[in-house]
């Protein structure tokens, strides 16, 4: 394998896509626009999907399974969505193949056409609003709170691993209520839930608003959002959580006994992230050496590499190294001792610094005698000689220094790229000198937004939820405006 | 809820379907053949994963994620495997949907008709092999030890909750060997640790054999399996461990360079357990009065129900529920207090009893009095009234006591149903009158065992691993045979 990336500053999409090959994360299978998620890559995955389930535990949901193929009728009841949707989905009409008339080739079986075609899900609402139905009756069945883990199928035109590909796996809320206050603060919850995962456990700032109209799910009334910024000035969506209104409610005809003994519709949310975030945990913290992982989300937050000559001399260092990883491992540090005797130590640090691996330690016939070991950290790429009895106290105190520095460096990149600017010139000038979010006014109209995404490929990506009142003028129309919206070229 | 169950003596088949459905463990969708797990079931079938994914991670496997969709010329690569799934694909013809020539109907888009038609995986081999063509170049690639988690389809015509399903979840594990021996050693490796899952976490013994050629997978050389015995002596196969031999490296050109700097193809296993095991683990312990559970894979272990007259009652028995159930959590044991007040203590009697809960703990205002309270296994449904100061040890030994205790019932009543028979009027009058497996002398050919079959719907479940060798005549032809196997009636 040639481990030579292109370099962020020449091509940062050529960057993106070999680093994520070269790195063991995902390739592109044979089957259009679907990727494969490789082993390293999907055990970084896993430490996202246990995080965010806790997290979903904790705040009282539980998971649940709905079938992966919706008739093309249930589709069509909630119009919006169906809108939203239909364009970009994989449909299932036969139930056979049959070995064809050359007594060879496999072909489809016409006689075994579907009555009804069967739609792949592209998100799940209408199979599990039909369920609902069944499930709700009285508001002692309220409120739902139901999460499913599923992979999701929408046909995209043009694919990039992780961030863009037909099939990609996520977990999808569904939530029922009582109240339209109660659901709206379910989904405001949700939206806290991921900035939260996006912050502390992928190091990643976000910044949590609310879409506008025309940048809606389809079927919502309110979609709230978390964005964070990449590395080359460009925003991406890491979450969304809607407050869907009555809206499926009312097509799918989920209707409760309340408190007062009165009929209603209930009230739901939805809410959702995707393997996506493995090309945004990719993009905030990434070199031109290769990956950066942040130790919470890290499958090896250690990698140990033994350096000897001597068989005897590996011996011994691999006895050092058994104690070593006993006592980390109790401590709950995951340690790879990588004593393979097919690679050599160089072909090993090259291997672990590309894979973003945070902490890596070196120990060869000079450390023994010394009772010393090399310590060399991934963020910084420093190294230290450090007295074997302070290792486990050095290695547990950088691996929360490693997350924090992580964090702390992507904030205040992001920061540095948030501009304020009140005039169109200087909008577009920003957007292409500097890039980053723009903090601009605009006059409230889809109409407008529209205009300056033809003009600029920017759209807003929210209205920040700690949005200030400020009086000032849309940067396109001169019309009024109350407050600032974030503007971004985006993924 | 109408929480009365059919009796198992008068309708097994009822009363499994009733209890699944009462249970909340899945129920039928408004899609043909497919189930929605509803998360009482769910979160069992968490448990399981969990221990699986632990039991393949400790023997060297690690996870990943191949494509949902297939193109349908991978599919015929493999001859015999193509000829045992092609009568139950689902097939994707299209990409897109549109508004009909009357503006409101969804119809398919015919101008988005796929090239080639891509099929919703009944199983992965085929696509997996593609990739492994790219990730296996040398003996330093190998071993390959990998494992999936996903859904997977098969258009079953009847279909039954768990047992038989369209869509249904599973593992599969795809590994890559250097050598035949290597290869079967790592294929009768899982059927063990399918083994140990079944009887060690599900307390339901297992007997592990082969299977003869024409029961098994289409495309392997051996099939490992384990069977199990429902109560209505009907055997359930509840795992497969496949020797596929070089048939898919063939197929897809996946060869290696060997130590000796020679091209060969290399070696292959696949292995797979499902959400069937979930109807498994129902039909293994569960009564007339609803599911038992073991408590490995209780998601409840231990349910408390306050009993109060007074709100002052309730509060107290909140305070000393408190400290017992912190205390129960430190030590591992899975709590829930239902101090729900829109609910009686007898509703929530019955509920935890149908759901299987292993023990269940009343208090009421003369337990306040008395330091007491009253425990009830399920298994048994024995109750005691113990002083609160001996409950957390008495909870803790009784959850292993009553995982012991299910699986010994059900071994006792599995090995009372393995009868031995000589003749063919025995066999038939023991697979009619008592069921069960039963050990007989076959004379090793598929056409006869195709007679049975027809003539009894017996099939050879297995030939057991630790079959002895022992001379005799086969029951239908007399021909002659040197082992018995098993038979039986199966799910």
């Amino acid at each position: 394998m040639g481990k030579k990336l292109t370099k962020r500053g020449d091509d940062y999409s050529k960057w993106y896509n070999e680093l994520v090959i070269k790195a063991d994360l995902a390739e592109n299978s044979g089957v259009r626009g679907m990727m494969v998620i490789k082993p390293y890559g999907y055990a970084i995955w896993e430490k996202m999907q246990a995080e965010l389930d806790r997290m979903f535990k904790e705040t009282g949901h539980e998971n649940a399974y709905f079938p992966l193929l919706i008739p093309k009728s249930y589709f069509s009841k909630e119009a919006s969505h169906v809108d939203g949707f239909a364009k970009e989905c994989a449909v299932v009409t036969h139930y056979r193949l049959k070995t064809g008339e050359d007594g060879k080739e496999i072909v489809v079986d016409e006689s075994a056409k579907l009555e009804e075609e069967l739609i792949i899900r592209p998100t799940s609402e209408t199979i599990i609003w039909d369920s609902y139905r069944k499930w709700i009756q009285s508001y002692r069945d309220l409120p739902l709170l139901i999460n499913q883990w599923a992979n999701v199928l929408r046909w995209e035109m043009r694919t990039r691993l992780f961030l863009r590909t037909a099939e990609f796996l996520w977990q999808e809320g569904h939530t029922a209520h009582e109240t339209k206050a109660e659901a709206i603060e379910e989904t405001r919850k949700m939206q806290g839930v991921y900035a939260d995962f996006a912050e502390n456990f992928m190091a990643m700032p976000v910044i949590k608003g609310t879409k506008t109209e025309s940048e809606r799910f389809a079927g919502a009334l309110d979609t709230y959002t978390i964005e964070a910024m990449m590395q080359d000035g460009k925003a991406l969506q890491a979450g969304t959580s809607h407050f869907l209104g009555q809206n499926f409610a009312r097509a799918f005809d989920v209707k409760f006994t309340t408190k007062e003994g009165k009929q209603d519709y209930v009230w739901a949310t939805s809410w959702g992230v995707s393997t996506r975030l493995m090309g945004a945990l990719v993009m905030s913290h990434s070199d031109d050496q290769g990956l950066v992982l942040p130790p919470k989300l890290a499958p090896i937050q250690l990698a140990i590499v033994p350096i000897y000559k001597s068989a005897d001399q590996l011996e011994q260092i691999n006895e050092r190294v058994a104690t070593l990883t006993k006592t980390l491992r109790a401590e709950g540090v995951s340690v790879k001792y990588d004593n393979r005797t097919t690679y050599k130590p160089g072909w090993k640090f090259a291997e672990y610094e590309l894979k973003g691996v945070p902490l890596r330690l070196a120990m060869g016939p000079r450390d023994l005698e010394n009772n010393t070991a090399e310590l060399a950290r991934r963020d910084t790429l420093e190294k230290e000689i450090l007295s074997q009895d302070v290792l486990v106290d050095r290695i547990k105190d950088l691996l929360v220094e490693i997350q924090e520095n992580l964090f702390q460096k992507a904030l205040d990149f992001r920061d540095g790229l948030i501009t304020e600017v009140n005039d169109f010139d200087e909008f577009k000038a920003v957007l292409e000198k500097k890039g980053g979010f723009v903090s601009a006014h605009w006059d409230g109209t889809s109409a407008t937004e529209e205009k300056i995404k033809s003009l600029t490929k920017a759209t807003i990506r929210c209205i920040p939820n700690d949005a200030v009142s400020e009086e000032g003028q849309c940067i396109l129309t001169g019309a009024k405006s109350h407050r600032r919206v974030l503007f971004a070229k985006a993924y």
